[in-house]
């Protein structure tokens, strides 16, 4: 059950200290767990490892986890090491969660967008096709019928035949990338990744065992193509997992050329491409895109969701797999759950039928609210680096003095919250630091009175106070 | 990818031959892999290990290996061994799944019913309370509030004071067994099992790597307490995983001594309680059930749904967690998906607010259906042993042949799917030949054409014709 941290990983992810040194490693430390960098239960290295991973003395790494004990973060036993704890005895998994509705503070942590107008009509209009599916057990491992045809003829409409039995409904995009690492990945097999990327998506393929390769990042975007391609020749991969549209969290659009070559490296290779296109859709500049990753590489598991172009509520993501794939997926599935809501997946199909004034309505809001961040940072915050993205629903805002985790731990002092830079450096912990993801997915008012708060963190003090508390890791 | 059957296993699976002992043999091989027992991809021991641990001759089990290949069901590669292929190269794993819409045939592998009266209903209802949601992301990690609330005062009211903070909402209870496996078993840990149970529950422990120990099934039930006891004390298990309440699929209630002495072993042992009390409220015959095992181990995790009761259609399961274990839960979750459908949610806490009408009206389906069952099976079948339960969805039927497998086989040429006996032993394939489980959550007209259907495969022919394909091995 407890993670152990070895000292090398920690050491790793410290900087040298300023000032008194031990009280500013136990911030350093704290902030990796405030962040949840270091999560809860897991147990860091002995005060002698610590010592000897950083050439501190000692005398200061006790000092170090004494004052971590007296925070109330560490629980420090007699043979069973130091266990970090995470006191919320009061509080609830939820009220850690600032969602919008709550008053005392703001939510930027989520790339995802209230629902569109239009979306409560496809529910209204779902109601009348209801009793059909109230007289079925309501049990749909791979999909709603009429909804996996409605998913095959869009791909169809972008240049891929597929057939409706290629379809596997899931939960959400993450549903399917967890399901996929399940049914293909096993303990120890390579997976290749782009060095910065969403999360939740590596958590769902290390938990399954697999040791991440990552792709550096290069000038146009995280795709240094050359060294992937050499990367897939000189060892194994089992898989590849990329966001080529509208990249997350950078907005980058992988370029044809690119495409073409990594998919050719990955057929020769063996390696089963996972390609992430949940904000394909979220193109709101209508750029035209190269053609889907799934046109230059026809084995490839395409991954989509309804959460970020419709609503994040419909948890409906789905999986476009090559026939031969679907049965071992859908059986993998059994074990986890018995299929996706079968109600929503109705009311996803009433938005289908007709999804262009949804999508239109949504697109149009997410412009303005980029437009509006976009003026608002060169305002307020004129030290960031913003490059306004065609796509996606976040700026990457660059940060001259490369103190993400800082600055994240001072906003969240003024009812902020946010996620630091290298928490989508998955494979590199101190990486990441010169980064802000901002997503522009609240309204214009919201974002002003981010902008505010942010604005305030960044010229105020560092944030020498212990942030009240842990916060729950959701990204989205 | 592919699962290695060691030659001892498939051995263990096998029965002495009758008649032509290689076209013996090859017809059980096809029914392991028809019933699912042994799944596409797997690889089976050669012709020489399989005749070691047979005792057959060398030249018999190349001639059952060759009638497989034959019957297009392995696929023999020098160097990569015989690999068990499924072929379905026209079907989708939709059509392998006999739902009651089909024309073609019954489903009898789901334990699961049609949505009872007054579920529509709550349907309508919910979207009068849709615009708040809507104006929300929709992500809820571990539930939507007020049906939080609501689930934590039903079990105030069956005496167990629960705070709303202690209710995960999951995706049905296999979601929820599948979460605490993934966040609390680690490669290797041992988790208590019965003998006889839910076969996806007990996957979801070993995808976690959980070596299952069996409890031994006794005169009255899956729970032989004295031997539990000694295996609690003698070797460290993480967790135990039970279902006390109308057991599935025997029916059967555990005890309160039983109860008292399993929770007080647990205790001792620091062995996780997970309780599945998801069949709990389906009492047909009212009759008085010991207190929840929650009241005697208080940190037990609890773990219930909506579907058996209610629909399976709504996907909404929960756990009932002790509050130091939710956050750990709720941060494992964030790696698989990032909530349960939020409108699914909002339907269920409207039935909750009245739940009596839908209850009644499921329970009254559920207690004609079931004396129609146990009537039409004293008719047509009185060979087998059938003792009328009084909950939970599914009749545990004796056979006195010990030929579930068989029976099962021919049935499904008559166009009924039913799962065979030892699917529920999961520990020991060749147990459970005989029983077979018979759900009655159909229509009484279905049960009719259903006990007839399984009349005809009962007093016909053995199944010899090889069965058109495999199935998608669904169980509810």
């Amino acid at each position: 059950m407890s993670v152990a941290i070895s000292a090398h990983r920690l050491a790793a992810a410290l900087v040298p200290p300023v000032g008194v040194a031990y009280r500013d490693l136990a911030d350093q430390i704290r902030l990796l767990i405030v962040d949840g960098r270091i999560t809860a239960g897991a147990r860091l290295p002995s005060e002698r490892e610590l010592a000897a991973a950083t050439g501190l003395s000692r005398t200061t790494t006790a000092r170090v986890y004494a004052e971590l004990r007296d925070a109330g973060l560490l629980l420090s036993r007699r043979g069973s090491g130091s266990i970090v704890c995470v006191p919320f005895a009061e509080s609830s998994a939820s009220s850690l969660i600032v969602t919008p509705e709550d008053d005392a503070g703001i939510a930027m942590t989520y790339a995802a967008p209230v629902a569109p107008a239009g979306l409560g009509r496809a529910f209204e209009n779902a109601i009348a096709r209801l009793p059909g599916l109230l007289s079925t057990t309501g049990y749909l491992p791979d999909g709603l019928p009429v909804l996996r045809e409605m998913l095959a003829a869009r791909y169809e409409e972008r240049g891929l035949p597929t057939s409706p039995d290629q379809i596997i409904v899931t939960s959400g995009a993450l549903g399917a990338l967890s399901l996929i690492a399940r049914t293909f990945v096993e303990q120890g097999d390579r997976v290749l990744v782009e060095a910065v990327s969403y999360p939740h998506a590596h958590e769902a393929f290390t938990t399954s065992g697999a040791r991440l390769s990552t792709l550096p990042v290069v000038q146009h975007g995280p795709w240094d193509v050359e060294t992937a391609v050499d990367m897939l020749a000189s060892s194994r991969h089992r898989a590849a997992y990329l966001i080529p549209d509208f990249h997350n969290p950078t907005s980058a659009v992988m370029p044809e050329a690119a495409r073409e070559a990594l998919a050719r490296a990955m057929r020769r290779a063996g390696t089963l491409a996972v390609i992430d296109e949940s904000q394909r859709d979220v193109n709101l500049d209508g750029v035209e895109l190269p053609p889907s990753f799934g046109t230059f590489d026809r084995d490839a598991m395409l991954v989509d969701s309804a959460s970020k172009t419709f609503w994040g509520g419909l948890r409906v993501g789905w999986i476009r797999a090559p026939r031969d794939l679907v049965m071992p997926l859908v059986q993998a599935r059994m074990t986890h759950d018995l299929g996706t809501a079968a109600f929503e997946q109705l009311v996803f199909a009433e938005v289908l039928q007709d999804p262009e004034p949804v999508l239109t309505s949504a697109l149009n809001g997410f412009r303005t609210q980029r437009d509006h961040l976009v003026d608002l940072l060169a305002t307020h915050l004129p030290d960031l680096a913003v490059s306004p993205p065609a796509g996606g629903l976040s700026i990457w805002a660059g940060l001259p003095d490369h103190n993400s985790t800082r600055l994240v731990a001072a906003a969240r002092e003024h009812g902020l919250l946010l996620t630091p830079g290298p928490r989508f450096f998955s494979g590199a912990p101190v990486a990441g630091e010169a980064h802000l993801r901002l997503p522009y997915t609240q309204a214009p008012a919201v974002l002003e009175d981010a902008v505010h708060r942010l604005a305030k963190a960044y010229e105020g003090r560092r944030a020498d106070d212990a942030p009240d508390g842990p916060r729950l890791d959701l990204i989205a």
